[in-house]
């Protein structure tokens, strides 16, 4: 896969797996809606019903910015699958100029939110490196 | 989604995504196809085609054995929308018994693996703990 069919794969994505690295040093995954602007995913807290533990991912890039995202296809034929894998470090938005465009991207990309508002922070994350396969 | 149903969507699920931690401290995610044994997930390394990085799980785990493990299921229908993110620890068993179970195990849920090879190590995830949404 070469990188424009990897930036086109991930712009069309429904869904990525976010990964973060919590207080005590563990993995963390969680599934996000995200939007693609240039070098920059960006993902929101939302008004989708939440667990206690959902904004985790907030306190952990407020304590490690290390951050990893996957986009991939599953197939049960083998030879269909693929994935990207997106490294490079997250910061959180809480409003300003920067929030206000995530959020129209997000709204953009998903009709959902029409219905499901955006009230909380955004989370940018900044792409250092793409890795595809195959 | 109670404990019950969570387990059966994990067991039935095709596909998980991976997470774990680099030796320099960054969270990294791949795709996985796996198997559940009781409280075990089973992973191993098959004859997939693969990138020169893509032993870095084993790499990982060998360094640090925090690994987490969502299975998540996206729905354009927003209140369809759950997952179950396993945490726990992963260790690499390289051959005997449990390797065999564990490969076997993957086998019968994948009818892939009658063409694909699985020449490589397996990694058993030892669940520690159960998070469920919604």
């Amino acid at each position: 896969m070469d990188l424009l069919l990897a930036k086109q794969r991930v712009h069309e994505a429904r869904v990525g797996r976010l990964g973060t690295i919590t207080r005590d040093g563990r993995p963390h995954l969680v599934p996000v809606s995200f939007a693609l602007l240039d070098e920059v995913v960006y993902t929101a807290v939302d008004a989708k019903p939440k667990s206690t533990l959902e904004l985790r991912r907030l306190q952990n890039i407020e304590a490690n910015r290390a951050t990893c995202m996957l986009v991939d296809h599953y197939d049960e034929v083998w030879t269909h699958l693929w994935w990207v894998r997106l490294d490079g470090s997250a910061r959180i938005v809480r409003s300003g100029p920067e929030a206000e465009r995530a959020k129209n991207a997000l709204s953009a990309k998903y009709p959902q939110y029409e219905t499901v508002a955006i009230p909380g922070p955004v989370i940018a994350f900044e792409i250092a490196a793409w890795a595809v396969w195959p």
